[in-house]
């Protein structure tokens, strides 16, 4: 796809200094919008712009939806404000409160007084949820129908809204305090369409799934995906429907919650925007503090070697190996932590399996151990002349046996603890849980060396 | 909802203990398939079985649908060969073939011996698709209908067929050689209700989305979720329609890949099946090829020492800040590493960005590496009495600057050159990364402690 849309810029610039009108409109109302906005990715804002005049309004909507989202700031934040509003006016109440949210609130306010009032009103009732709630996602375009119609009259109603819906396959049946009563889905009205006398009273289901407008969005989007659901209502406190959640944006909610996982799991405090949006300053800091954090855990590791500087400077042999059995420590607990954070998160490992987890790690740290103890054994015959007695040459292979088994414990044992204790596993970060192995690595390699040298 | 059917699990029991038939068919039927799965999911297999016996065969089918994948697995594998068969032949056709493929062989060709002839060779046909291709996750339960149609024939054989399909939602057109000719939304059916002589070729769409049935899973996830569809179909070379993939199948595809990744920047090879599901000499295997792997370039930082242990014998209050500059260096490439990695696998950075990076890491490894080089000080300074000169002092904290910086770059550059490559930036693994600038941490700090103290 990538390739076709980088080899059709150069014809779409020369229509466009050509201004050549017939050209331009064939252009934008051939393909299905998405695809011509593939086509326009390469353009600068302002001449995808230019181009987006030359559709339809509807297909410049539909068009503009299917921009990326950088592409899509850049354009309301830059071009006539009029004619911004009037493509704001138009948009899907969720996807025009996404792209307002990265907009500067000067130009936000510029524009929203040049929007019609329904929907200003719509746009800053959904700013005012907070960021990481369902509200936030929410959409606001959704069929509500009373119970009363028959399935006939249902689908009149439905043809007649469909432009303006984001979905017309779940019917949501309220009654005329807007609470919600029941779901019909489409695929109901097109198994009764031959009984269209029918009632949606009759067809409606009433046990339903659904969220609070305050619930988490990862949450919501769990639920979305465990009842492979197309959409989920959103309602307040009184069971009012407010609005519903689609399965585009559950996907949407999935990214944005895998890559905080793996931005905290790094030790970097998650990102709100992509890496190069985001200020060098904001980034420093969410970097920043889990670094200095980590220092002062590495810091220990100083601590634990002054107690045996002494010893260390007798047989300088040793020193060359710390960094080795350091990181063989922190390698075998990085890899516990990942699957044990990642297995809990995801709900495949419960806490009630802790004893489970603990024996595998154990039958892993051994085996893993035990291979690395003989690379280990190698290596320090062939790299030091010191380690030629058994007892020397037995200093290394124990301790990177000893070390990666308390590496591959810690690894797994640490966000169990963090999960016991209510708090999120994944805070426990790779680097943390190799900081703390760090130490641990040192405390062993020193004693196993005391032991076989004296 | 897991305490509520936590909750419910004794009364649950006790009917099965009572044999009452009333209760239990009145369990079954009277909530949603999806909630009734909910509340079942403390039993045990059997008993699980047991209570489904008292649903009617069509909930029979959808609860199994929505039990926990381990327990069908269970059920499928150790209940009445006869029962599981007829339950198989009743599955969504990509349901099943993820059910029967963690399934012990023999146990499987036991059951589809016993399942009609159509679906045994359906599933058969399903299962052949390597893992991880789009022909692996579809299912060929859908709705193909002949151009010819109007709307009004469309609705009622869809309304026909209802029961039968994984979504009502898209028609594709097809010939008679089972081409795909277009695609006509439930959404248009609607919209043109009123119109009900007209032919589904006047409303086909046929500019299409499609994919190739071995297409990789993950391409075909992210066209799913960038054109916001419901389901795409899945071709073959001569573009027949074999199936489609819905978008509940893409969220799984989401989590799967997302796994992977982390597990890959945890220096882990992705597991196929869940963490405790996974047999210890697999774990190893899959653990212990990266950990060798980094051992030996661990091995590089006992060389670098080596070279330096004459001169580390005379300033051994040098060693015991090792681990901190090896782990400073580590954590400050993990982070740049894992920020860069994802940005690269989403799209959000480009390697055309890779000077904006490199800049971008240079003024944050400059931030961070000042204000570690400022910890660091004080710290030498109270930790040993040899930093008391001007000289000696700025040892630890020129360091840390310089391999905080070296670390941040590293971190940047590595992935972006794996990408350059053609490679799997992912490859690039946090403990990989580490590793290189563990030597690059120890090279430096031997440097410019050389270049201070003479």
């Amino acid at each position: 796809m990538s390739v076709e849309s980088t080899l059709f810029l150069p014809e779409l610039r020369e229509m466009l200094a050509e201004n050549d009108e017939a050209e331009l409109r064939e252009f934008c109302e051939a393909l299905p919008p998405a695809r011509t906005a593939d086509f326009m990715s390469g353009l600068s804002p302002d001449e995808c712009w230019r181009v987006l005049q030359y559709a339809k309004p509807e297909t410049r909507v539909q068009i503009f939806t299917y921009l990326e989202h950088p592409m899509q700031v850049e354009i309301i934040s830059t071009q006539d404000r009029d004619e911004v509003a009037s493509l704001i006016a138009e948009l899907a109440s969720d996807d025009r409160v996404d792209v307002l949210n990265d907009v500067p609130e000067e130009i936000v306010r510029e524009i929203l007084t040049r929007v019609p009032a329904v929907e200003r009103r719509d746009i800053l009732r959904l700013q005012a949820y907070p960021e990481g709630t369902a509200g936030s996602i929410m959409t606001t375009d959704v069929a509500k129908l009373a119970e009363h119609l028959t399935v006939r009259e249902a689908l009149d109603e439905l043809s007649r809204q469909a432009g303006d819906l984001e979905t017309i396959y779940y019917l949501y049946i309220v009654d005329e305090g807007d609470h919600l009563r029941g779901l019909v889905s489409a695929r109901q009205l097109v198994t009764n369409i031959n009984k269209s006398g029918k009632r949606l009273r009759d067809l409606m289901e009433t046990e339903l799934i659904a969220c609070h407008v305050h619930d988490d969005q990862e949450e919501v989007a769990q639920k979305v995906a465990k009842y492979d659901l197309l959409a989920i209502p959103v309602l307040d406190d009184e069971r009012r429907m407010l609005g519903i959640i689609t399965h585009d944006d559950v996907i949407d909610v999935f990214h944005e919650e895998a890559a905080e996982d793996v931005q905290r799991l790094g030790g970097i405090d998650p990102l709100e925007m992509s890496y190069l949006h985001t200020p060098i300053l904001t980034l420093s800091w969410k970097r920043g503090m889990w670094l200095i954090i980590l220092f002062f855990a590495a810091l220990l590791t100083a601590f634990a070697l002054d107690r045996y500087e002494g010893r260390l400077a007798t047989f300088p042999w040793l020193i060359i190996f710390i960094p080795l059995v350091i990181s063989s420590g922190g390698n075998s607990g990085n890899q516990s932590a990942t699957l044990i954070i990642t297995g809990l998160t995801s709900g495949e490992i419960k806490l009630t399996d802790w004893l489970r987890v603990v024996g595998r790690e154990l039958a892993i740290g051994l085996i893993l151990g035990g291979f690395l103890a003989l690379c280990g054994m190698v290596s320090a015959m062939l790299l030091t002349k010191e380690a030629q007695t058994i007892k020397t040459a037995l200093i290394l292979p124990l301790t990177l046996l000893l070390v990666v088994i308390a590496g591959a414990l810690a690894g797994a044992l640490l966000p169990l603890f963090f999960k016991r204790m209510g708090l999120d596993p994944a805070m426990m970060s790779n680097p943390f849980v190799a900081g703390i192995v760090d130490i641990l690595g040192i405390v062993i390699y020193m004693n196993v060396a005391l032991m076989l040298l004296n």
